[in-house]
This record gives C-alpha cells, structure tokens and sequence, in this order.
C-alpha cells in the first residue's frame, strides 16, 4: 500500500510518518491490514526519511497542481492532508491562508478524483471552526462561525471532502483536532502556540510569555493521541461514517489556570513561575473565540479516545522527549 | 449610486431591477436614501433594460476575472450577486456548479476587495445548505449539513461573505432564500422546479408533474416577498448584523398536498386535476434533505417578513402576471 503524507516534514508529519513505518501497515478499507510500501512525505522543506527505504520525501508547493500529481497516482490508497498555514499567520496573510488551506485541499481532492480510484483522504480540522456565541459543550449540530480567516478556510474545506466524498470522488473523513499540547520545538506562528509554550519553556527552564487570562479555557489533546487519532481515522469503517464525515475528536476541557496548576503538580514550582502573564488582545480574541469543549460521543462510539488528564500528557512529553527538569 | 446585479436577465434579476427602477433610491450605508443613477444587469444572456437610461446591460462570464472588473469599480456602491447554477444542474455537472457558485463568488468578492471601497454584498443562499438529520424547525446555530454540490457550493460561499466582511473587504450579507413560488416562465433545472410548476402549469391549463410525495413539507417565499428582502437585506445595518451576515429569511411551511388544497382554494378542482404524480426518486432525495420550516425570527427582528398564506401567493401570482384561469 502506499501512502502519502502532505505536510509531511512538519512535527505531526514527522510523528505520523515514524509511527506508520513503526506499525508496518494499515488497514485497508476492507479492514484488512495491508503492508506499507511506500510512504511519501511531502512538505515546502525535505524531512527525515528515517534511513528507511520505504520513505520517499519529496519537496514541492502542494498548491501547484503537478506537484500534487507527481506524489498522487492510482496506486495511492491513503493520504493524510496535514499541511496547513497555521491560525495566527493565515490571519497576518490572507492570500497565502487562502492559497494552501483552501485551494492546495481543493488540488488534492481534485487530483483524487482525476485519478478515479476514491483513495482515503484524512483532511484535520480545528476548533477554529467554531465561534461567536456558543453553548458551554459544542455540540455535534451546533452551527459553524469561524471568527478568523483559518476556521473558515478549514470549515470550507470539510465542506468540500464531504461533498467529493458524498459523490464518490474520494472517500474522506476530517478529524477536527483539539488544540495540540504539548508540541516539541518551537513557538510558531499559531494562536494557539502559547498552549505548548507555556509547558515546554518552562520545563527547558526558559521564559514563556502566557497571552491569554488564566481564566481562558481551551481544549487539548496531546501530540501521541493526536497520532493515535489519525491512524484510527483512516482506519475507520466509511459504512459506519455515512454521509457525515466530519468527526469532532475527544480533548481535554482545561482553563490555563489549571494547565499551570498540572506543571506545578509534575515539575514544582520553580518550574511555572518561569511563566511571565502579558496579555495580547489579538490572540485573546482569536483564541477566546473557539469552544472550550466539545461532544465528542460519535468519535468515541467509532472507537476513538483522548488523554486522560493534563498532567499524565505532561509526563508524556517528558518521557517522549527525554526532558530534564531543571 | 451605481449598482450591479449578477445574474440580471434572470427571473429574480429582472424584478429586482424593475423594483429598483420603480423606487428610483436605495438607504446607503448611512441609511440616507441615494438616488440609483446606474443600475448594471450582468448574465449570460442580455436582459431587459426596460427603456431606461439608467440600465446598462452587461453580456459576460462571471467567472471570468475580466468580466467582473469591467462592471466592478470604485463607484459600485451596492451589489446583488443572484448569478447561480441550480441545485439539479449543479449536481448534473459538478464543474459547472463549482465554477459558476463557488469560483465566480470567491472572483466577486476578490474583484470588490481589489477595488478597495468595501461595496455592500447581498449573496442569496438557499435551504439546500441544510441536510441529514434536522430539527423539525431548522434553528440559527444549526450545524449545515448540504446534502447536494449545490448546497455544498453556497455553504461554502457564506463562509467566505462571512470572512471577507469580517476582514474589511465587503460589507456583506447573505439572505438563505426559502424556495420561490411561484414563479411565472418554464420548469428550470432546480430541483424545486416543480414548486411552482405544479402551480403555474394548471393554471395554464397545462399538466404538471410532481416528483415529490404530498407530505414533503417545503418552505416557500413568494417572489414579491424575495425582491423586497433583498433590496431590505442591502440596506440592513451594518452595526445590526454584526459579525454574522447569514440571515434565514422568513417563509410559509406547508406540505406539497397543502400546496395543492391552495390552489383548489383559489382556482378550483378543475384546476388541480391536471397535476400529476410521478415520484422521482433522484428530486425526492434532494428535495426530502430540505428543511420545511427554519427559524426566522431574527430576520424578523430586523424587519423582514414573509407572506401571510399560500393562497394570497397564489392570488398574487395570478394578479402580478394577469393569468386568466381557465
């Protein structure tokens, strides 16, 4: 089987990549594990292969159409749509958001259908998608709003995989992920970046500036379940989905408050007093206007799960990531 | 001021025009009532210009970038984008729909962005947004669900009014137009062809089909009643809307049977004889995705309604287009 992975340089590309080529194979869609014989990794930057000769990287514009055709052909039985211009930089750039998180999504489907063997697509989607006055638990038919130019590029195109699904041109499903924490690295350009920062820096005994009032709630799912998620996602039975492809996965509802509270409980207090408060009204506004929890039943009937608590994903990323506490 | 109508030799168009003429103003964004001094009808076929100096009709591709900056300028003060692929045709040739109701709308709205004035935008949108399991009354933070390329391409461009008026470029806002009946002319490719045809085509002393069962609840906007909210959705206030420029107007819920018992009302039994049943399993499937009824009350609140009983817009039909019933 091969699989292509687009955003395939980046942190969860990475992961995903490294977890697949650990697993050896996936199910297929008759819920038969087949063998991975390929796996394409493509990114605007060349990642890891791994030193694995089943992993080929390719660089390349995924908004150009022969970029998209030269890593898409009918023997592509699964891709997983990762790559993205994140909340914060979407918002800064207009055209650019518009250039990859709605026309290269469109491509992909589009280069799909060309091909005319209805692949399985995994298309991630955000919170962002959510927005204005909302109920306390968003709820699986509560209405979309996104109140920045990334939730309604990301909300525009779950709208596109249903629809090319719903006509048999691909056979999708959207993940819509909780806000990922804790990622390895470094600040990007997110909104939602402050939600690994406040964590990783402190635990690398660095500063992190905290944007957003500790009162703020958001909803998480750490980076191993994230990957557990997509997996599963492909994985699922298209029957069992119907015409609904759009999946609202399981999260933790935490305030920063209680984020901060979970570091102390894992790393002391030294470790979050290295967490300087200076709100930004422009990421509170994008930020504070995404659900702070979900329903999330029907991704849990399908067989998907979230973490645990906070502080059990903390550790995780200690352990994942080798950290030392200072 | 200088106004623009995109699909202006179409049925609503004309109207829209003729109704524009008539009233000789329309409220600016200040709510001030400004003399039209240029009303430009857009299509693919040249429309009426009704004798009137003010009428310049435009012969063109709206989905051609050309096209739109040569009726678009700085000048263009209001702009009622109407041009659409309907829901039969769009599901018949998908490319067509996509280009004519997602690319021509996103070139609309990218043309007015360029000129930089940031002209209001009324998009019309449609019940077909709505799909899968509904609430027996639709509700305004109901999740859309279209279960049609057509539903799916007007979803789509919401999203994008939405975004672009957020961000400054327009001042947009959408009306979700129930299904119009009645109107006068020929069966078109929508799928709700046959709500007016089962109507108009026995007034006529024609036979009409009608592909759907008498329980399909259908909600329907008489034709008067669309061209005063279109012209009352442009000049809506600005500060009123909001950040949610999405309005689901006002309309009568009535059953296709109850339809029928209306025309009898009005016209006698003699009438409804020639209406024929012959259900059409590929109308029913699109037409039954439909919501029958949707809360308008927030139209309401800004001043917008709908007709009082089928019957009066069957009287009205028959009034406005000096039917002789035979």
């Amino acid at each position: 089987m091969k699989v292509l992975i687009t955003g395939g340089a980046g942190f969860l590309g990475q992961r995903l990549a490294r977890e697949l080529l650990a697993r050896g194979a996936v199910k297929d869609e008759h819920g038969k594990p087949q063998a991975i014989t390929e796996l394409v990794l493509l990114d605007v930057m060349r990642g890891s292969d791994f030193g694995d000769s089943r992993v080929r990287t390719e660089v390349g514009d995924i908004a150009e159409r022969n970029v998209l055709e030269s890593v898409i052909d009918d023997r592509t039985a699964a891709i997983f749509h990762l790559a993205a211009i994140v909340s914060g930089q979407a918002e800064a750039d207009f055209d650019l958001g518009m250039r990859i998180n709605l026309d290269a999504s469109r491509l992909l489907l589009e280069t799909c259908r060309q091909r005319g063997h209805a692949p399985r697509v995994v298309f991630t989607s955000s919170v962002a998608v959510y927005g204005g006055d909302l109920p306390e638990v968003v709820q699986n038919d509560t209405a979309l709003n996104p109140q920045s130019s990334y939730g309604a590029q990301k909300a525009i195109a779950e709208l596109l995989l249903n629809d090319y699904t719903r006509r048999g041109f691909v056979d999708g499903r959207v993940l819509r992920l909780p806000t990922i924490s804790v990622r390895p690295g470094k600040p990007n350009a997110a909104a939602s970046s402050f939600a690994s920062g406040i964590i990783r820096e402190p635990l690398n005994g660095e500063t992190a500036v905290c944007p957003v009032a500790g009162t703020t709630r958001v909803w998480l799912l750490s980076p191993r379940k994230a990957i557990e998620s997509l997996i599963a996602g492909l994985e699922l039975d298209a029957v069992a989905l119907g015409n609904q492809r759009v999946l609202n996965l399981p999260g933790i509802s935490v305030s920063v408050d209680e984020m901060v509270a979970a570091l102390r409980e894992v790393a002391g207090e030294d470790t979050t007093r290295r967490i300087v408060w200076a709100p930004d009204a422009r990421v509170e506004k994008i930020v504070g206007s995404w659900p702070g929890q979900w329903d999330s039943s029907r991704a849990e009937r399908l067989g998907l799960s979230g973490d645990r608590s906070f502080a059990d994903v903390i550790r995780s990323y200690i352990a994942d990531e080798g950290i030392q506490i200072r």
